[in-house]
């Protein structure tokens, strides 16, 4: 008997469904060998599984992070998320970027927009979205 | 005779080459007419072709915009773009999410994230991307 493999999306969902456990290192399992994870925002790259697991953990949190997949698109092995994360204290929003290789995650470069305010000079040619 | 219509991605690019040109009233021509614009972190909405030109011809600017497509993934309708925006003085990084319909953009929302400095407390545990 052998099992049907994942397609990238569904790699990805299980991706979100580890990272939810808030056990770092279960996640792991859908990561590749030679993972590596892109902030181009701060230019920091993290190498491998062990790693990727001790940033999580260690980042500092007020409690138990929730993840809300907003939206997910995907191809055969590039996959885009977008998620909400809060520890009900912060909240944040990653921009996700996946390549998928044989069923595990090798490359996440993500990205995380933060709140700025509306520019004045354009406000007669837009609407608030809420 | 009639034509091929185009992917959800070659809207997309065509998007795009249609910003490069700095004409923003020619991007009409990939909008569908009850096109909207969401920029989520100053929570504003673009409705419309027209208010879509004027926006970026009113954006200030020191020159002529050039945009480089980094990164671009796509489904049937939903795509995903990466894109450096410059007009040489000023530099950017857009992440859009387009909705494509009957091969027009009939929905995109775009994300802005900026440079942050690295936190110090995970220094150890990342490298730089370049």
């Amino acid at each position: 008997m052998h099992t049907i493999p994942l397609t990238a999306i569904e790699v990805v969902r299980e991706f979100w469904r580890l990272m939810a456990s808030n056990d770092f290192h279960s996640v792991g399992a859908v990561l590749a060998d030679d993972y590596t994870l892109d902030w181009p925002q701060s230019n920091e790259r993290i190498r491998g599984k062990e790693r990727f697991a001790t940033v999580n953990a260690e980042y500092p949190s007020s409690g138990f992070w929730t993840f809300t997949v907003n939206r997910i698109i995907g191809s055969d092995s590039e996959v885009v998320s977008d998620v909400s994360v809060t520890d009900g204290v912060q909240s944040a929003n990653a921009i996700s970027f996946f390549t998928v290789v044989d069923g595990k995650i090798a490359r996440q470069v993500e990205f995380w927009p933060e709140p700025y305010p509306a520019p004045g000079n354009r406000k007669h040619l837009v609407e608030r979205i809420q």
